[in-house]
């Protein structure tokens, strides 16, 4: 990239914005020197926040707005407020002037506002919900997680390659491993769009990723695959359940290690090696979904999540412009 | 019951079997004085077991057979052995000496011959895996785990019915509390089988559970539900994701803590409380999937448990026999 990265960023949307949402542009400007924020929203909370924060002049803009979308609004609803940061972020790629939008907000209208401004990438149906999700190895990209809750065969095609793309995008020396999940391995199993997709995928040539076959839930973090295909309703589930799996067993484990005095005593002396650990599981690293299949990256951050999640957010968005995520996906597409 | 239970056992299925089967039967039996074993398979080999654990002449049957299903076999190649362990442990049922059947054999095949012995309960168009799964509160049940890849409105709302009657059978003094898995808590949310069940249970009168509307996949453990329905392909996707989840924070968990001196000198001071945690997310305690829908019960013990596993799928059996399962799906079916 010769120009500055401009990354849009709406300041409203989500728990306690535009408070983490500021923060979060601190501690990732920290990081970088070259980003180029665009931030929307009300100035009037918002400057106070910068400076508070110390984040520098150059590294700024402010587009002003009162209109903010609400989380209770419906998508269609949102999309009728032309004035809200969020439209205007959405709009501002349209128009070239950055490169990549990040918003906290209400997840429909972010999805319903970016289809309508941003076209779809030509010869690619529907967009898909991707995100990261750790494994043994490093991080595979799970899609699609709700955009879609049915998907064709052509769907799921489109989605091999646009996780590939993204996976290459974020992680340029790894090779993009695809794998649908099923629940089994032979290839008998599961339905017809699965099975037929499964024969495809065996037959298309391709220079992005290579065909690993079908993989079970639980073969999702073991690392052997790195990009996970499978309908937006499967992938919801599958996502949150491990989400819930892993709170449940980190609640026991708390409980567990805080029943008695020696308990509490061991987990003290333990408390590097258990921050370590929690570290490695902690969702605000993997924060970021990101939505494929439209002309330029958009990217939904967690509603609930903190300045360091939204910080996380912002180096996806990075990544994926440095790693020319629309160029390799416009490359392979056919 | 005034007679005693008789619980079939097919003792050739599964890894390390007969030794873990007869090992389990020796378990179970030392918890309860009133249940007779009867024991499907190789004499040779399984006589040496009992007399190694010390089961008594009283408590058990061996029924002599050569013949047994393989892993490999097709479920119907396995249908063709009239005379294989599995075949006859069935066909006891059918023929009312044995109460329930118990396998850790080829599931296919126990599935393929328990629907041509066993005919299926009136009104009930398909048969559903159900699964125990813990939850903050005590257990789940979950179904259909894979029984079914693609699943009417009719088969949902039969599997509202049977999965309560089954929590029931297990937990006579709780309510059953009827939970359908989606991907949003909002009517509006879901495929229209889904939408379409949502609608029937919501004004359908019973007096076996009640209907909370929509479940996520993060609320699955969360206990404000006991009974989860959805069709076989989510609900296999979702344990199986749930296993893999814990087997990577288990691991990670292990990793962290035995990393360094100090984690493993405090590690073993917590040894108790560990433990504890340990043994609250123990597998083996869980096992014994329930296939619900036929005049009888038909239980599914994990190929791969141990004694200790294998021992609670006998629990599992006695308590739905004792609970009346079949009686209480009766009852309620219209």
């Amino acid at each position: 990239m010769n120009n500055p990265i401009k990354i849009a960023v709406d300041a409203m949307g989500g728990e306690n914005s535009p408070n983490k949402i500021i923060e979060g542009i601190s501690i990732h400007s920290k990081k970088n020197n070259s980003i180029n924020y665009k931030i929307f929203g009300n100035e009037n909370l918002i400057l106070p926040l910068i400076n508070k924060n110390n984040i520098s002049n150059e590294r700024y803009d402010i587009i002003h707005t009162e209109s903010i979308v609400e989380d209770s609004d419906s998508a269609l609803g949102a999309a009728k407020k032309k004035d809200s940061s969020l439209w205007l972020a959405i709009e501002s790629l349209k128009n070239n002037s950055s490169d990549a939008i990040v918003s906290a907000g209400n997840t429909g209208a972010l999805f319903v506002i970016a289809k309508l401004n941003l076209k779809m990438i030509e010869n690619i149906d529907k967009p898909a919900l991707s995100g990261l999700w750790p494994n043994k190895n490093g991080l595979n990209v799970v899609l699609d997680l709700g955009a879609n809750i049915e998907c064709s065969e052509k769907n799921l095609i489109d989605f091999s390659l646009m996780g590939s793309a993204l996976h290459k995008a974020l992680f340029e020396n790894e090779s993009a491993k695809v794998a649908l999940l099923n629940v089994g391995s032979e290839e008998t199993k599961g339905n017809n769009i699965i099975k037929n997709t499964f024969q495809t995928l065996s037959t298309k040539k391709n220079s992005l990723y290579e065909f690993h076959g079908y993989i079970e839930g639980n073969e999702i973090m073991e690392g052997k695959v790195n990009v996970i295909v499978t309908d937006g309703f499967t992938g919801n589930v599958a996502l949150k359940t491990a989400e819930g799996t892993a709170n449940f067993i980190t609640t026991e484990l708390k409980n567990a290690l805080s029943s008695s005095i020696i308990g509490k005593i061991s987990s003290l002396i333990n408390f590097k090696n258990i921050k370590k650990f929690k570290d490695k599981l902690d969702p605000r690293l993997y924060n970021g979904a990101i939505l494929l299949g439209l002309n330029k990256p958009v990217i939904k951050s967690h509603g609930s999540t903190d300045s360091l999640g939204f910080a996380s957010s912002l180096s996806v968005c990075e990544q994926i412009i440095r790693g020319r995520l629309i160029d390799k996906i416009k490359e392979n597409i056919n």
